[in-house]
């Protein structure tokens, strides 16, 4: 049954919002200090609870990360991975990757694990059997919708991917048949800019090829 | 440098309305064939652009499909691996799955496969020595933000998964280093529902565990 008489009219001005919001995004790695609201983080999980996912399967599960041992712990791994990273670079580029600030994971004041359910229940399999990796994609689109709803709050997100994945699942004691997909600091940022820090900071530059696209 | 009076705000209005396309975005499958107005594409997949990227490597490459021995390729791939999903399923499933819609390949006036590019220069490197999958979860953030957007301005959009991934490579003759990460159909709807068409139809119902969040 449709259901025109509900269909929601995004007007341009709502467009051209939406449009400098995702010019605006940033990943976010300088964080003030201070607590976000009560109920505001369970705000923005659940409204990524409304991303797209294979067959209906929501298979991102989050990990609230709290307790100072275990923020130690993901702490070590990302300084260890970020060593072992910075040694794959010589000369002036190593001497620049080690000036980059690429987590904030000393300074934010909420920490997210975000994990995909590798053998969901929901969906039934639908959509995945030639490509299981669809889960997984499922769990970045509820991790993309949680970052524009956090930023249109507000708040900022930086995405930590300098780690041992398999060290996180294990240090959180979660599920076996759950993958880390991605692992989120958020907090009020403590400055705003309109470029990313990479490009700002001379690591690498954006490109704008507005329309590029092969045709076949 | 901090730009704080360049610094967007996004007001309590603004949010409520991110808030309704994110509960109306839907998987698309039932498209009217009219043409999408000149330009529209470019603009979204402009907007796509904008998406985060490990390292800022925009590993995102899109491919508009337009030939029409192209467009059966992908549709003879759809329909092979669709009767083999079938088949895993029996009795009343088997009958459920069988009629339901799960592609709008035969009418959609767009489609574009999005890939990855597994070895992209931009980016050096950085954030994906440790998850090498970043780069697909990269395309997925721009896969989704092309969704967001082309939602804001009325057109629909649906995501095809049930494909054999490297026959659509092989069929669209792109480099070898470039990975399907989706492929999607556009165009504007035919109906509009509030719901997900897996939920209407009986296949899956959505969870609603809005804050769902484990703590550690």
């Amino acid at each position: 049954m449709a259901k025109e008489s509900l269909s929601p009219r995004f007007d341009a001005e709502f467009q051209s919002k939406l449009e400098e919001l995702l010019f605006w995004r940033r990943d976010v790695r300088r964080f003030r200090r201070e607590s976000l609201p009560d109920g505001l983080l369970a705000r923005l999980v659940g409204l990524a609870n409304l991303a797209p996912s294979v067959g209906l399967s929501q298979p991102w599960r989050f990990v609230r990360v709290v307790s100072p041992e275990r923020r130690l712990l993901v702490l070590e791994n990302f300084e260890a991975a970020n060593a072992e990273a910075l040694a794959d670079y010589s000369g002036g580029k190593a001497a620049l990757y080690a000036r980059l600030k690429l987590s904030g994971l000393r300074e934010a004041p909420e920490q997210l694990a975000v994990f995909a359910e590798l053998a969901p229940a929901a969906g039934q399999g639908l959509g995945r059997r030639t490509m299981p990796e669809t889960l997984q994609y499922s769990t970045v689109c509820a991790v993309h919708t949680l970052w524009l709803a956090a930023r249109a709050a507000g708040v900022g997100l930086g995405w930590v991917s300098i780690l041992d994945p398999a060290r996180i699942a294990q240090d959180l004691q979660v599920s076996e048949s759950w993958s880390l997909v991605a692992y989120l600091c958020l907090g009020y940022p403590q400055e705003e800019h309109d470029d990313p820090e990479l490009e700002r900071h001379g690591w690498q530059a954006r490109s704008h090829r507005h329309a590029d696209v092969l045709t076949r």
